[in-house]
């Protein structure tokens, strides 16, 4: 299992992400998002040895936490902002949360995809009200297009995970975790981009109890450069990345990269099988649909559980540990 | 849309199914089975113009409602005939909520099953620790071997749907449906055995509040020997079924028929194409595994609703109704 320890200092990078920020994130987002339910399921806490504390995103509006940080920062557009709309990239679930945000504030949204990106999401866009651009499948098509979109519009970007105000979005996640389960010892976040896991590094620093939160990340083997990043001390931004969490193909950023840096306790890799098995286990016992990208935070627990690398063999009442479900956006498969 | 409106007159066909009957079986049940959760999907609701109430047995101990009758059964069990353990015959939901009843009890198990079963079934069977004995596919193989174990054993039959103590034990859903919403006008339940839709009759009779609360059963087109009973009145005990509904391809009983012949207040048959509709709602929108019966519910309640059969169109505040699904036993599908 690859499997990487850390010792982090616990430093923050940037004076956006205080305290107050977090709180006032929470606040901004009440009404507009849903406050997901925390659960658990007797089974695997027996199988695992753990209370485990599944903070269900799936359950969010649009099927993923990313209308988190999308409303978050729609909210914080000016009124001459707004009337210029927002645009962004995305063919995943961010596209979906975006144009849902603009909606509720009545704003425009365009979103750029790559014109071989599946029908079925750029319908699933158009339905939320946005308007979808498509481009030439390259990263450099993809931001050349948002690019002409802003200077022709004026529309402000609203980034898939690298701005302050997404990262502080995402955190209301595990804000809410550690609110409502305070006794937590460690949450564990899938990593793509890193908003998520970033926001949940930010929350678990701010909003712990008398001990500190540890944090850990869980990222697909093929799509690893959080790992890389993390073994080497520096981001890596190249990848080819090849696993069925389509939702991690992304590599950290500017933003997220220092914040996981200095706040991972460890991170896991697991392989396509792994997630899968995962996926299998909210199916069979917990009776949810959970995409790929979204079991790959329980896939890491159970590989760190079956390899003993965690939770500490020394404890006297099962330890408790959050796991964040991003997404259960999987495309329907009938009888 | 194949429906059926009745007239039901409300006869209560015998004594076992008193109030005070359902209500033995509810304080009887207590710590045994899951109180499963009621909720409601917002985006549904405003489609389908009412407030729907989902019961979700697919949360249940092992994964449907079969754990309601068969505890009612195995708890009422002398000692000395719990030592000589029980049987049933079952390929589905059913055998495997007996194993665990009599794992809870400590008593043998056995469950007859046709040697065409799929092994998965088997082996879940199995590992819930009951003894699987095949035999041929016919329904009278079935019957001549149960019947050969219960001679050997001395075994009690504890049957998938047609007994008091099951229809009872069923009745429990509906009861803490009722009592979570008392302003139900209306309740759906989906028909095979008729063991479910029978208890939830005498719920409606014992539990409403001040008016009635209708029930509706919701049966699948390739085996509709309930649509047929009740059209004919008179119980119809043969079909070729033929249809993904794999929990609902019996036909009804002594016991279940003269309930729903004098209780339910109308009929519609749903076919597969509709079935799968209505699992893609739990899948996209609520993010819910249903196996294919425990859709048929839903999938007759939008019949209703599209063919304005149900609920009548003058109403102030959306009426809102109960919906009970069935189970989530359908076997996984990777990425």
């Amino acid at each position: 299992m690859p499997y990487l320890e850390l010792a982090p200092d616990h430093a923050l990078p940037r004076a956006e992400f205080s305290r107050t920020e977090i709180l006032a994130a929470v606040a901004r987002l009440q009404g507009f998002v849903h406050r997901t339910p925390v659960l658990e399921n007797a089974w695997l806490n027996q199988q695992l040895g753990c209370r485990v504390h599944f903070k269900c995103e799936h359950f969010q509006r649009g099927g993923a936490f990313k209308i988190r940080g999308a409303m978050n920062s729609v909210l914080q557009l000016t009124d001459e902002q707004a009337s210029r709309g927002v645009v962004t990239h995305s063919s995943g679930n961010h596209a979906q949360a975006l144009a849902i945000a603009a909606k509720i504030r009545g704003i425009p949204c365009t979103v750029v995809m790559p014109e071989n990106s599946p029908k079925v999401k750029m319908q699933a866009t158009r339905d939320r009200g946005a308007t979808v651009v498509t481009c030439l499948p390259t990263q450099a098509a993809r931001i050349a297009t948002t690019q002409e979109i802003i200077e022709r519009t004026g529309a402000t970007l609203v980034h898939p995970f690298d701005q302050a105000n997404i990262v502080l979005g995402q955190a209301t996640a595990a804000w809410e975790l550690l609110t409502e389960v305070p006794e937590l010892i460690a949450i564990v976040a899938p990593v793509g981009g890193g908003g998520l896991l970033a926001g949940t590094c930010l929350s678990a620093v701010w909003f712990h109890t008398d001990r500190r939160v540890r944090v850990f990340a869980a990222e697909p083997t093929g799509a690893d450069d959080a790992f890389r990043s993390l073994q080497q001390q520096s981001l890596v931004t190249e990848q080819q990345p090849k696993t069925i969490a389509d939702g991690l193909l992304t590599t950290l950023g500017q933003w997220t990269w220092p914040i996981i840096q200095h706040h991972v306790s460890g991170i896991v890799t697991v392989d396509d099988g792994e997630i899968n098995a995962a996926m299998r286990v909210f199916w069979e016992r917990l009776k949810w649909v959970v995409e790929p990208s979204g079991a790959v935070s329980l896939a890491g627990l159970i590989q760190m559980v079956q390899h003993q690398r965690f939770p500490p063999a020394n404890h006297s009442t099962p330890p408790q540990i959050g796991v964040i479900i991003s997404g259960g956006n999987r495309d329907f498969v009938p009888v």
